[in-house]
């Protein structure tokens, strides 16, 4: 059943034949396999091109900033998962990824609209103080949280977020969305009534679309890299099952055994 | 309600408080964002350990090796998941995934146990070729595929197995499991009656076990770089939709348009 | 980690001991199981309370009218994935159910809110012929569909529609959503320029927000009966094999070889 | 890209045209809707044709004992997503039905293969007890556990699955599968040393084949029965949130506040 009706039946994304496998204009084998990285390599599947080193830095800081905060639920949803159905990591891997949504993961989504837009009123004229009070004052009027600020655990400020920026200043691609970003943490004790600190869902978005990361696919970058921290959490899962004990709000059922410094105390999971 | 009884209920992968995350030991903002790739990161989550430079590398090729092979039928799947629900990319990511199944994506993790278990048999002080062609001969019995050989438009050879091979021997980590995986390449034609190549699944799993990847995460390889592929696709689907227009088994009813060498013929998607 | 305060840690569907589950304050074993319809039995889950036999018949109706609609892209998906992962077959089913989405089956829920929003305007004073149409022109002011109306194979009419809809009138349950629907699709062809008719993803929230069912569990309708094609779909899979072949847009790539009546002319699937 | 080739090309199950859809040979809006149960939908899908009274009273309580069982992991699984992507009520869902697996609710699917390997050495000549106790000790040997009998809960006794054998010996379809379940409950003692109860997952398999319930869809019923238990519990999360807030081994963190009988003392969730 055909629905609806598409301009476009083509691909330029890879294709082969029988001796050459095709990935953006590219011989798989000759010129990407053992030549590239994986971040490279997503970043050219993406657009079509190799990224720039800033370009390099910039994706493989976001990634390794979101792959992994512990026991979060979609982990928990992840290994209990595994526990039920051990045939299947694919499934197990999948009811974590389901978790990525607009609430939690998948924020930064979210967030990268509010700074785009942001930034397209700018580009139409805009004072920049202007553009984002309006934009914060419509997301309060429709009752919708600002996507990107506030964390329940990191209240002062969320550390990633701050790393996220240093990195982009020392390569040298800090731009307009990283300005804005902070521009709305500066305007929102005023406008909301309270402090609410960016966190790495609101600085994810601001640094990648400062490097030229496409909009679309925001999204795929907590995807992809929590993806990584599920895969960790499934193989400790087969060693050493946790199986269906949970963690619950009102402290922490399940302890962190690994390396910790000697000062470090531990909030709860 | 708690089934079965575990003896761990702790997780030595990470955990924070309201000021640092711990990774694997590490801060993560001051010791890992900027500082590693995505690639080490993975690595780092998997093991508790920061890879080598071999194993770095192999881990890289094998992650590009295997992202993206065109509009497979899980790419389709995720493609029209996204067509149906657009407002989830995480539920088209998904869809994607559970297509890494013992058959088609997963079988990497299939071959790498089937490796294992020949190289077990040599451990326990059998003949090479005596314990390929056992395993070989048991799987036979039980009418199962000899996982990791074959291919149904590579049939020659999988142009990816061989730079696999290649990037391992280069970096130093080929091995047991190489020796076996092309030990039970020669036996094949004999004992099956018909050659069959070696392919990206059987190779992926030979090199990475010889660089000490973790044989329960195999199917995280797949997994993972599968990921960045399906992402790319989802991304095209929204800037240029192909929406629910399949291809087909009896000619190619999706073009690609993408760069290519002059000389380049392409096959059927 | 604790995300969010919630007002409630309760619930009111279900608990047990160690000799009675208990379900919606009903003893499973001995006042449900083998005494009530699967049918009953959903009504009951989601209401607390036992459905009417008006409700009964609705819930049936609609449940039978959407289930199955043969090799559409979400079934080609979930049957894809089973032949890649047949070790499970409920990451086969989860494949196929996350295409209920906001553009294919899942439109009932979004059809859903249009009419209740239409409902509540009539129920605030609003004539009802201004209150659709405002509703009309406000979607398409924001270049959205008319979620409930057309469909690319029954485009004179969808006949589940209609049948809903008489079913509906002998059960004695029509009431304000069918008006509402009804009214709809006489004002479109004024507001949008072509007629469109009433699809069964507009019927089905028509039917059920007339008999009671809970605006929040309108997508659960597709969604749970859709499975039961899956399931079919994918009993098929394992007893004689489509696998990797796929349907076209340009013609029937898989043919329909089960019963029909002699007079029966197949479209495309 | 096509995979394998297979025989069949073609599907019996449905196929339309543009006013009539066709659900195995019968027209769906004037034969089936409004006239037929959903259950004696689902046999139909199925199988082709339509329940005996005895087969859709089976049907129906085998789905009506499996659909609910207060917040098990999976449910949490499907309410932690929905609660992080509350806009894909499908995503939820499929992640909660992602843990039907091979050790929790798909074990239907499990015992069911194991009652029919004994009923197959039956059928080839073997005296019951014999053929029982050898698949019990295979089972034993390949350190797998015997699927179908304990339950961490119900202990004694699974109050689900006497109610089935009494409800299939009601309408008079108990036979062989009923027959080789109770002989392995009696057997177990002896063989493993301790007595374990026929649980729910084992029940089911029983009745269903002696009612012609066909193997390769055994594991159907848990999935789609389990559907509309989490379609309840997701409305539920809509209504009154109860979020990220788990349930724990050692306590209930989450109450149950709906109606119970004046003398029941609830376990733990």
């Amino acid at each position: 059943m055909k629905i609806g009706s598409q301009a476009h039946h083509s691909t330029s994304i890879s294709t082969s034949n029988a001796s050459t496998i095709l990935v953006r204009g590219r011989d798989l084998s000759r010129e990407l396999i053992g030549q590239i990285s994986f971040t490279d390599h997503f970043w050219l599947l993406l657009t079509g091109s190799m990224p720039t080193t800033a370009q390099r830095r910039i994706l493989d800081a976001t990634l390794v900033a979101i792959a992994e905060h512990g026991l979060v639920p979609s982990v928990q949803a992840s290994r209990m998962t595994l526990a039920a159905a051990p045939e299947a990591l694919q499934g197990a891997v999948a009811a974590g990824i389901l978790g990525c949504g607009s609430v939690v993961l998948g924020s930064s989504e979210v967030a990268g609209h509010f700074f785009a837009a942001i930034a397209a009123r700018i580009a139409a004229g805009a004072a920049p103080n202007e553009a984002a009070t309006s934009a914060i004052l419509e997301y309060r009027a429709a009752r919708r949280a600002i996507p990107g600020y506030g964390h329940p655990l990191h209240r002062g400020s969320d550390p990633r977020a701050g790393r996220l920026f240093a990195v982009a200043a020392e390569v040298g691609s800090a731009g307009m969305h990283v300005d804005i970003a902070q521009l709305v943490e500066r305007l929102l004790p005023d406008l909301i009534g309270k402090p609410l600190a960016l966190n790495v869902s609101g600085a994810i978005p601001a640094v990648l679309l400062d490097a030229g990361y496409p909009l679309g696919a925001l999204k795929g970058v907590p995807i992809l890299a929590r993806t990584a921290g599920l895969i960790a959490h499934l193989l400790e899962e087969q060693l050493r099952p946790i199986g269906f004990v949970l963690s619950y709000a009102g402290g922490a059922a399940i302890d962190y055994d690994g390396e910790a410094p000697p000062d470090f105390e531990p909030g709860h999971e």
